[in-house]
């Protein structure tokens, strides 16, 4: 019998993006209390309000003499002052008191005068640079202050969060727990790395690409394995999905052949089922969007290269709503096509691109526009451009903005 | 007694850091095999050569049916053609055999023709549309050829390098053992985060904010703790970190203070010790490199912004080294300035900016100039711009180019 050719109709992305979440409802993941050490790149879950002012008191921001500022004015090299040290805590009139870098500073004193300005004299000291009231001073409250939302709840903790967190004496954050992605392959001709291959079996690696996506994202991976082109044994492995995950990904088996029966899978254990399947997209056009009991089900295509664009475009954003976080768009860097690409109407086309700096140009190289199960391209690219489905292509010398996922490589300007 | 008052000369940056890598010969770190799903991000230690063309043998880009292209040639809608569909391995004239997506392709056939342009009755198949030789086929060792690099030392390993290394069958991998960075943090002021403050008392959280730095560039961070501005407690611990760890980074005690202990102390635990001390840049003017028992001790600036500055600058290419990465740059992007802004000359600025999308335009709102003490300065920055030291500020409307350490935030150009 003969199955449906090819799909009657490619869904562009952003209306299958907006049919997906439309229909998904993101249930709040839970909550973990996680110490300060252990929060770098986790998604926060409440908002840090300051309970306390940030620095808790003015304090100096250079090591020098804190001083009343009228007593230094009109000095110059030619016309020193003289001020009288005083060990006590009160700074008063002509007096000066030494401070290091973080000594708070009492009511009396109003600046500080960099120790490099002063010579000390026996029990005083000599200035000849005037300051402001207020100079060199880092006033109370001035980092943050009390009251104050320190960090945002949905913001990725980075290594300056973390220390401003810390600086408010804070050791623990509420953190959105990792979302757990299970994440399945399907395919006959596939078997486990490791493994002696027969003649036309393929080494399995779309388990552990995805993995590691999902890992730099700050989700948790949980791998369902590879099954068989088959009906049961698919079905079997998406239960244990949608049982101990949050979503599920699935590799293989989306396009339109006898063998592609993981859409049909999918509906039949869990409604709605299939959201779209086809996007108006070169490559990962087979891709599928799902939802059984209320689960995100992501179905990518077999190949590697369609497997990771898939993943960008639709994981990617799936697993930042999950976290709560605000999408965090990719660097973008405007380059020159170095040479002429062409691309497919009616598709968005991701182009892998090598994007170089030579001297303050940025040049973009396509690195190949061979078939979507070609790995190296992606390892030879460090970012991608998106040619429009209204675009048979690009133009040599063109100007187009590359989306970075390695770092761009610098030539010698000079060379 | 009066110290020494200021720095009597300041290094320009790069100056400073070709002094402490010519006398700095970084030993090679030791090789440790890892399974490719415990290797993301760890930087690969030796060339990973193909052993295997990849893909292992000419197979089918698509589901359809592998021809001889000659067989196809001049159908057309009004002209189809009729081949008989082969159960055999080999595809004879007139004959097609179907194929699913990564199926291999025998010899014979020398194209396949996609399942769509096809019509199957009962054992033929109608075409009506040409292929040429090669159409729709992956060669064998299109994505690699056997003795190829597939990847090379000294790369980070990425998604897409683990999956190209799985495809190749392989489950192993040597990568660089993670260098072990000690961090000291000196000053009579500082207590434990999680500590009740006294009036003048500061959390210490240079630290914390290190560790992340260390761990996201893949070293591993060493917790020396806290050391007050003793002699001796600095030399202790510094001993400690020196026998335990690849490198060292102290924050604090390394102005021109009375308690500026650190790269005194320095010296007198090993040779050649201070290399360079005070840097011609702003913020992190203090900041110290030096060489001890042939370990990098990096002595950074106690105010946390300026510490996350120096290490920026001076710890991130150190630990590239160290791992024999390519330094990888930061994404950059050209942005305007949105306000004026005064810098010092005859230093190198690091102004910290907030850089927004707006439609095509990308703008940098410069953070704050305010003290380095003020880590929401770099919570509300997303990179930063330097102003080189023969200027004194930049203008608003400039464009500059600014290096990314967050994302960027997108802001609708309608509004």
């Amino acid at each position: 019998m003969v199955r449906l050719k090819g799909f009657r109709k490619l869904t562009p992305i952003h209306e299958a993006l907006q049919k997906f979440f439309d229909q998904l409802k993101i249930g709040k993941l839970k909550m973990v209390t996680v110490s300060v050490h252990q929060a770098l790149n986790r998604a926060l879950a409440e908002d840090i309000i300051a309970d306390k002012d940030l620095p808790r008191f003015d304090r100096s921001a250079v090591d020098g003499y804190a001083v009343r500022a009228e007593d230094t004015f009109e000095t110059s090299q030619f016309k020193p002052k003289t001020l009288r040290i005083t060990d006590g805590n009160e700074v008063g009139k002509k007096q000066a008191k030494q401070v290091w870098t973080g000594n708070p500073i009492s009511d009396d004193a109003n600046a500080v005068i960099m120790l490099e300005n002063t010579k000390r004299i026996n029990g005083e000291i000599e200035v000849w640079v005037p300051v402001t009231p207020g100079e060199n001073i880092s006033k109370r409250g001035e980092d943050i202050s009390k009251g104050e939302v320190a960090v945002k709840a949905g913001t990725r903790l980075k290594p300056q969060h973390l220390g401003l967190i810390a600086a408010l004496g804070i050791t623990e954050v509420k953190v959105v727990d990792k979302p757990k992605i299970a994440i399945l392959a399907t395919g006959n001709e596939l078997i486990e790395i490791g493994r002696k291959p027969e003649r036309n079996q393929i080494f399995e690696v779309n388990r552990l690409i995805l993995s590691a996506l999902c890992q730099e994202l700050g989700a948790e991976p949980l791998d369902l394995g590879i099954a068989k082109d088959d009906v049961n044994e698919i079905s079997e492995k998406l239960r244990v999905g949608l049982e101990k995950a949050n979503a599920i990904i699935t590799t293989g088996g989306t396009s339109v052949g006898a063998s592609d029966l993981v859409p049909a899978v999918v509906n039949s254990i869990g409604k709605p089922g299939v959201i779209v399947h086809g996007i108006a997209m070169r490559p990962a056009m087979p891709t599928a969007l799902a939802i059984a009991d209320k689960k995100p089900i992501i179905i990518l295509s077999g190949n590697p290269v369609a497997a990771m664009i898939g993943f960008e475009v639709f994981a990617r954003p799936l697993i930042y709503k999950m976290l709560g976080l605000k999408h965090e768009f990719r660097p973008v860097v405007k380059a020159k096509i170095t040479r002429r690409v062409s691309t497919v109407l009616g598709r968005k086309s991701f182009v892998r691109v090598h994007i170089s700096q030579c001297g303050e140009e940025f040049f973009a190289e396509p690195v190949s526009t061979l078939g979507s199960g070609v790995i190296s391209t992606m390892t030879k690219a460090n970012g991608y451009v998106v040619v429009p489905e209204n675009r048979g292509g690009l133009e040599e010398g063109e100007l187009v903005t590359a989306h970075l996922f390695g770092s761009i490589e610098v030539v010698d300007g000079n060379v």
